[in-house]
């Protein structure tokens, strides 16, 4: 008999996913947080934030392609770039696949997280973050951006969920959103993380799109499944710049090639039609008023 | 304080998923399977048979429309329709909102659950089991099929899991698929459910695609995402005429105009680029001799 | 595979039970409270009260032949008795073993409950219900106590969890047992369950005993295993009339002889013995100055 | 929030303990057995092994008080003792309290869970492996017995579960018990842990009873609760010498202060009452042939 450890999380008092445990790496907290990564029995080593599963051995490159991807293809010649969050350094491994890429600066508050990370999930960040081209900062990414002086093509925010009194709630505001944009170069694209897309619970996806809406002229929504969440998981590029050229099944495999993307796993021209072609409900769900007037409340997520 | 009463399902041992349950309304075993039917906190009523989550009120919609609609869209008249499984009536529901139908058989083996789903399920079935155009057989589907000399338009595997020893385990094969292909009428359309399409856990799917283009000449997977099941799940409409012009994002919504479809809260042409846009990982799976090689064990399921 | 079907217990945040169910026989909600008798796998049919285990056939028993005997051999001539509560009639079964009983008044509040545990717990009442020397009221009883000009022999607390806000909470309070006494023949006995006698968790047991002593000249604590609770169990009897030369290893055969109680399948002299000696932890914390500070708080239990 | 960690504890397939974990200090295998060190919410830090919960810091005295000074008390003057298992070190504890000892031989076959305990159970052996008096070896018990040339005065079995296939399988056998029986000198006491004695469940327990008392003229089983198991737990003492004299509630405290045992928490006078006297039903189950008969499986414990 092996020790049955089973970490269980709940959503809300409805729902919950049992996730057993191998081994615990480790389980600790820092300023911010509380850090746990354990070997799982089915999706691998895994990573979890506050008891919230983050990213898996299994699946992470599903989310990490998903998440960056995109925006860089929106994006003609995303040189210089911005992370805020960012923990796993598994997006500065995507974004550096980019033959285009000359600086990232990735601004994550937890520097005990990215020394864990670093020392734990090497598959994840594949030494990427001692690349020159890579800064790393450990400060809040929304007072980093209001001093500086820099400007970038593409924004990323790989961010957890936005928990009532957590880091990340005030990142998924239009506040910040305005902050952001004032910090891009010209046509320059933002793409994020926007929550859960599931019929029944995607309120806190379709509040983070309008919010977005009302900063940026141009808003993408699209999502892809994770098993490790049991899931199908919502993202969004965003941009005063049109981008509906670039960002379609006939363009997305000839940039990847031109930018020598020639490794992904996930990402291509099908699977961007899988991924931007969104289900009815979900469509709806972005034109209703009476939705548009529930989301008042829907962020940040209430912690319960 | 209120009974935390669970169920939940384990997929193996390292996966399980937990749904709160707030009334039991009924929890029986007929010959063929166990049955339970129960007010879940999170999905609304849903049932279970033997330990596997079957269909839930928040989302059975999804699983019903995705099953039946592109079949039927893909076939050019269907007016004879025959259902292998069909338990919970919701599949003669959608099945009748297609104007062209005159005449559909269910053929359940478990009258038990009919019983049960009659009365405690009405609006998956609404009423449909008494439409005058439907019959509904207590039998082997298979068994029925061999000795019918009825012909079908379009005939649908609304099936459990094909578990090791189980009611369902040989209507997943290929000898069940030549069969079926034999009961048709020039043009005739299956559809069926093909399991879970997750990365890392869609062997099964893959080895039923795999079967069906054994038998029939043109075959397409698709997938939709099933809150209540945590999962992406796969469907596939195969037949020996080709319906790639039929089945596609342009002429779909025509289609189901034309049949007097207008009420469908799932399926559209965006919906359907959705569900028939594979993800890279499952399009090389269906091609990949190793994977191929190790699909002679993936089906039945084993039981652990 | 059979459905995992779990009923949890959770203790506060850090402990938890796991009941796993093989039918729910029924799950409603009296004016009350919850309701669930359920066949679970491992103690046969049991009864939980919001979400709370009573009691189950395996070793209902052990709870009810604890509760009751002890306090009708204190009593030279036990011949009318009170229940405050007393639900699943097993009190009645057992009571009715002693023949020098006339009358018993059991005062549930609950009908609901009783209707149902008349029907699917007969193995508990086994019929005494309708004994003619049963009265059975559906009232609060205390207001019943308060009212009545009756005075009985024994009166017992057969009552769930004094749970913060719950029917139970003002049945274990000072003023209650006061009421208990003023309703006692001379010699009267009191005896009632006084919750979890574990190391650590045993608080509320102690301040009960403590609440006794308040009232009464004499107090016996005591304690039995309840397999299915996973937890010793405490009880006590008190009265203003010596009883220890009734309630002692020797004395306690003999009386069951002399009362025909000749069928009891827990209770004889040596499991007296068992009961009444008490691990040295639960002796000094009756003792205990601080202890007793803390106690002001201990009742009633509050939920979480 | 943080992460839901639980230790669930299957018992066979109808029960189930959830342990909440607060940090997992060491999840690791030795060559015999999972050993996991954490910090559970409820009981403090504590030991599982093999999945098991051996003990925590809560409760661990009652376990190792309960084990070793009833058979010290019933030997006259015991000196050299020999222990096996004992992982922990609170046996050392306990016994170096005996102000007789002059010996300690403590075989424990695994080293790594030795060193273990040496770090994260500080509380347990409080530095007695260092004792001078003490000896540890790391080797099989009973190969170790059937080599030395020693004679003991007491004889501690510390031992985990006998699961099937598992190190202590062995360990609970008459072969043991006569082998350990011949390297005892006059009036030597063995005492060892014998297993669950909750009603439904004490097969195990009263197999090891039957064997003892094939072994031994002597035997005296007795129990103790241990909140962390949610269990009584088993005990017994065994001689071919007669121990009843020395071996009660009146002599016990006496002979504890004679040796100088002042600082027990746990055992005493009335505790030796309540823990040796038996429920009814446990008599009953040593003496039933019925019983008897259906022992020739109860051990090992089989694994499922």
């Amino acid at each position: 008999m092996l020790t049955q450890n089973w970490i269980v999380e709940f959503r809300g008092s409805g729902r919950a996913n049992i996730y057993p445990i191998q081994e615990t790496l480790l389980h600790t907290k820092s300023q911010f947080q509380e850090i746990v990564i354990a070997e799982t029995l089915s999706y691998g080593r895994a990573l979890f934030l506050d008891g919230v599963p983050q990213s898996a051995a299994i699946d992470e490159h599903v989310y990490h392609e998903s998440l960056i991807h995109p925006a860089l293809v929106a994006n003609p010649q995303p040189k210089k770039v911005f992370i805020a969050g960012g923990g796993e350094g598994a997006v500065l491994r995507e974004i550096l696949k980019h033959n285009t890429i000359e600086k990232i600066v990735m601004v994550d508050i937890d520097d005990v997280l990215i020394k864990i990370v670093k020392e734990h999930l090497y598959e994840w960040h594949q030494g990427t973050f001692d690349d020159p081209r890579v800064e790393v900062v450990h400060a809040d990414a929304r007072a980093y951006l209001e001093q500086t002086e820099e400007r970038f093509d593409c924004i990323f925010g790989d961010l957890p969920d936005p928990l009532e009194g957590g880091p990340a709630a005030e990142l998924f505001t239009r506040e910040f959103y305005a902050l952001v944009k004032s910090r891009m170069n010209a046509g320059g694209v933002l793409a994020l993380q926007t929550e859960n897309t599931e019929i029944g619970w995607c309120k806190a996806h379709v509040a983070i799109i309008n919010n977005l809406q009302h900063v940026f002229a141009h808003v993408q929504p699209y999502q892809s499944t994770i098993p490790f969440y049991g899931l199908p998981w919502g993202f969004a590029v965003a941009s005063d710049a049109p981008f509906a050229e670039r960002l379609n099944a006939q363009s997305v495999e000839r940039i990847l090639q031109e930018r020598g993307c020639t490794d992904l796993s996930y990402y291509d021209a099908e699977t961007h039609q899988h991924m931007f072609s969104l289900p009815r409900f979900l469509r709806s769900a972005y034109r209703d008023p009476e939705v548009a007037q529930k989301l008042q409340n829907a962020l940040p997520l209430s912690i319960s």
